[in-house]
């Protein structure tokens, strides 16, 4: 029913492994942002670059909450839109909708952490991406909701 | 071997998206939460709403607690219980586990974050989920352990 | 395509249920943290035990940090392994991609939380399994680039 030679499937694969890298790439920067500050989290890492621990440097603080955002979103994007996939939606909806969100979560990330931007620019690429998620999970519940 | 017309394939359907619904509301929890009191945590979401920076009000803390102990728990339920199916295990035990892992996290979320209760009701609902996931996980590595 | 009854799939089935245990043990061992040191984060759980609210305790906080590393690399992997299972590699490949992916991050929480070690032995836990799932994520991105 979900074949992995299904466009729409083969557009989850590629979205949500950007989606993942995307976040991945988080980790580096908050390195790169500590680095670049000299302020650590643990003893064993200030020590070994001589930098402070510190856990109320702002643009530490920034790019972190960015991160946990992610892991707030992206991993429910994973599971909602793979299960969206099996209810049978048009392979051009599936592929807007994935793209629209990928794009969602970029502009999030780059208006909160790499550039940060006066609201409600970050709202809105919040907004959209949990948008479609809720429209996702909609269409999941009510095609399943027999198994309830 | 797991299809989606298996009616324990659709019951984790069904509670998966329940489960990822539920954490993304933890978010609109916490954005009720911060505008009530308006603290914020960044400068330019208290400055579009003449609020205040802070991370320690304690309402906003208790509902990002307990949004976080979602982000430790429920993608956990996602992976294990898809592969669970795989195992091949009665429909019947399968669902009654969705259900009692979602009844289980539906809880722990009101009783921590909406309505405040006494312990012990807080550890009895992350308990529950918890063995549910330690079961399901038993179940699995037993199955492919040959694959080590 | 993908059949569970595939060498390599059944490896992914077994790592990533490897993986959700041990994350799940974070939770066990924040918990064994928090009671030895008497130290809790609500005050519905210090009054249950006679302890206090704190949210400075260096061990606690260090088990928090590993933990709240798993969630930002675990998930990933769940994903990422998976889809690499769509590209076709090599079942020795792929099982011995997963397994050194495990023991990176089994080493990662040992070295940060249980026995706390000098640097770099994170930074080294830390980077080879991210570096597994850059390459996995890499293979995705190239393998569905036309899904655009």
């Amino acid at each position: 029913m979900v074949s992995i030679s299904d466009p729409a499937v083969q557009s989850y694969a590629l979205y949500s492994t950007i989606l993942a890298l995307k976040m991945l790439g988080m980790a580096i920067l908050t390195g790169k942002t500590r680095y670049g500050k000299n302020v650590f989290a643990n003893e064993e890492d200030a020590k070994a670059s001589k930098g402070k621990v510190r856990y109320d440097d702002p643009d530490v603080e920034r790019v972190r909450r960015a991160h946990l955002n992610d892991l707030e979103n992206i991993p429910a994007f994973w599971i909602l839109g793979a299960l969206y996939l099996t209810t049978g939606p048009a392979a051009s909806t599936a592929a807007n909708l994935f793209r629209a969100y990928t794009a969602g979560r970029l502009i999030h990330t780059f208006v909160y952490a790499v550039k940060p931007m006066p609201q409600p620019s970050r709202a809105i690429a919040f907004a959209v991406p949990l948008f479609i998620m809720f429209y996702m999970g909609y269409k999941v519940a009510t095609f399943y909701a027999s198994a309830l």
